[in-house]
């Protein structure tokens, strides 16, 4: 069935945005209670959730709603928004359609927002997810952190010593900002918080390695940051491996070259690719699934229709102020996001206007990682911070994004509580009944 | 393989606890520090989970860590407690052990704490699990929470009106004091949270019904009390019905007498039975399948073991410091099985000490149950309060019993703040995969 929102016969346009993370999400933001457009906001998830802070919650710091807000909550107070949960098959762009539930209904529309975002990418080897999970929802994020805080366990029940090193040797796959703050933050509990929970394991002699196919980790940051960061992480313990890139993983370990690591406890946190979303006729696409826009974020060939956040391929017209083209594309991080979500709205504001487009200007805000506790790098402009005054900065510009999430305050709290007293308020396992009955309780007392 | 404690030889008394709910933790608090004993506690999951408020996670009021807090967080500077995670099969009392890992390994005791506590039944309806889940668990009030949270989502989607009804329509099965706290935060949440968020439904007209067999809810408490704590549930919403047997569940439905109510979703609270754990020789056990006990909670011809807590049919020997005997069982509540967790710790000391035993004297200190927001029903000795009074007592106690839980002022402020404000951060989805899939959008816009 064709679904012609009643907005369009009122003469207004309808925008339809698929996906509410951060490019979708501040789209509809920006176009909420704007009188000249109706927007339908689709997502399989009831919540946006606030990715940066997710190995927080793999790591026991911070619960999984204190990231998540609903969607929903978001636009109460503007009837020109509809949210509606639910998986989106695709678009027939000629059609001007996206349809839902294998092709049986669609929804019509003036204006597309394609905002799916990015997933794990294993690099063609798909049969490494069940032994590496990603962290990208908040259920990968509680199976990491189930899969860690079990790990202890286990290791606390093993007699055998050499299985209890094996179940203490946690490796973080991919150097990138998300490998380095996961791999920090588990090297930081084992340290802390879990040395005092323990009887017969010192969980302080946990191993936990960071292993990146690249000869640096912190690729995208300048070579002296990415030096800082790498005796950063030895500081903390973290065993870094460059020039390392992983061939195989199962369920007792890693093939690093030639190396075989045995470890239980895997993440991956190496490569993304753009979802899988289907477009009709299939846009030119890049190795790693991006789709390629014009300089105004819309497909060629189809001005209604936008493409914005890590599904999208954005051309870097400038940076700052200055405007000046520099070649390549706009880094997938939120901040690039949230501007390109935010961007997207306003350019359809613009066409109704009648005024020329623009083309996406990016602003580089900055890039930072935190390693463990009062620890990062940051680069923010032509300025490089490390140590404890780039965790400070760090911590500023995630209290600022955290702003619009309603419970900001008492995040904050059990978070900078959780850093300071090297508590983890959410040391929770929550079983999947298979695993705890294929693993249960393993001798020794 | 048998475990001999290395304490044994050292001369102390091995006392080995089965489960770290109220009864067991406490046993194991009490015993912490004590010279003449090594305590080995084991449970199944690796957090104690204060139950008395899970159907505020279930209703989207708390996070799962809010009110779960890690076993081996209690014992860190007790050097003669060892928290093991894992899954206990049974005791083989005549040998002085516990069975584990399917009978591969044992672990010896002089003394035996059985606190496993007790779980749903169904009487006999096994089937009906599935399609009315129960609430004892921090899985379970997840999937609570999912249930309810996506019924809202999906009859915002749904164009059929009859359709849309089913969806909005809830039902609690059982009217004790846990039916009556989860029929009145749904009804709350319906008519206060929800309402802002949704365009097309007004969750303010859900269903919400609380269906009890007998003739009165909350039949433990004075009538007087269960017709008040009705009205305040009719004030909120609730279509209230006794002398309701349920005679079938499924997918699409309840079958109450001749009436069919068409719901989705349906939640358990009916009838609890103790734990299925293996006692050789097996005692005698009641209707509910807990296992009687001795006037000090030890096992008739067992001295050395003990059940409390929902496992134990406890003989209710004295009310409050009179020590009349009554007759009767001590109820199944938190305060009790913490008294009674206490008393066997104590009564192992006072037999490493060479004193006589005592009775266990069960100290009701009250019963009370919440009716949604800001009214309860409480007996307090000869006291019955109703309303707001009631539930600032209520409120009083929960704070006083969270007290041991590391982040009760966060707790704290997180509930107090969604009751004043209507709030209800914790209003996440997490999905399983299967049921997005075979659930997913479901049309119109």
């Amino acid at each position: 069935m064709r679904i012609d929102h009643p907005a369009r016969a009122a003469g207004r346009k309808v925008v339809v945005i698929v996906g509410a993370g951060f490019a979708g999400l501040n789209a509809a933001i920006r176009l909420r209670n704007e009188p000249g457009v109706h927007v339908i906001l689709l997502d399989r998830r009831n919540h946006h959730l606030f990715q940066p802070l997710l190995y927080q919650v793999a790591t026991a710091g911070l619960n999984p709603a204190d990231i998540a807000v609903p969607i929903r909550a978001q636009f109460k107070d503007a009837n020109n928004v509809d949210v509606h949960l639910g998986r989106v098959d695709g678009a027939m762009l000629g059609r001007r359609e996206v349809s839902l539930r294998g092709g049986t209904d669609q929804i019509a529309y003036d204006y597309l927002v394609v905002a799916t975002g990015a997933q794990h990418s294993y690099f063609g080897h798909d049969e490494w997810e069940p032994f590496a999970p990603g962290l990208k929802t908040v259920e990968q994020a509680t199976e990491i952190r189930r899969r860690l805080l079990y790990a202890f366990e286990y290791a606390e029940n093993e007699i055998d010593p050499e299985k209890q090193r094996d179940a203490l040797t946690f490796v973080v796959v991919g150097g990138g900002p998300t490998g380095v703050e996961l791999a920090g933050a588990i090297a930081d509990i084992s340290r802390t918080v879990m040395v005092a929970d323990f009887r017969r394991i010192d969980s302080s002699k946990a191993r936990v390695m960071l292993i990146e196919a690249a000869p640096r980790v912190l690729g995208t940051f300048p070579e002296g940051l990415s030096a800082h960061a790498e005796d950063d992480l030895r500081a903390l313990g973290v065993e870094v491996m460059t020039n390392a890139p992983v061939s195989e993983i199962d369920a007792t370990g890693v093939r690093v070259g030639d190396t075989w690591i045995r470890s239980r406890a895997v993440f991956w946190a190496a490569g993304v690719q753009a979802s899988p979303f289907e477009l009709e006729p299939a846009p030119p696409r890049d190795r790693a699934g991006r789709v390629k826009v014009n300089e105004d974020l819309s497909l060629p060939g189809f001005p209604n229709v936008f493409v914005a956040g890590d599904m999208a391929l954005m051309p870097l017209v400038g940076v700052g102020k200055k405007g000046v083209s520099t070649g390549g594309a706009v880094p997938g991080v939120a901040p690039a996001a949230i501007q390109a979500g935010t961007f997207v709205a306003e350019t359809i504001l613009r066409d109704l206007k009648g005024r020329r487009r623009k083309p996406f200007a990016y602003h580089d805000k900055g890039t930072m990682a935190t390693i463990g506790k009062s620890r990062a790098v940051a680069v923010i402009g032509r300025t490089q911070m490390t140590g404890f005054v780039a965790w400070c900065a760090w911590l500023f510009v995630h209290v600022y994004f955290l702003i619009g999430f309603k419970n900001r305050l008492g995040v904050m709290w059990t978070w900078v509580w959780s850093y300071v007293f090297s508590k983890r308020g959410a040391r929770l396992i929550t079983e999947r009944e298979w695993q705890l009955d294929s693993e249960g309780w393993d001798g020794g007392t």
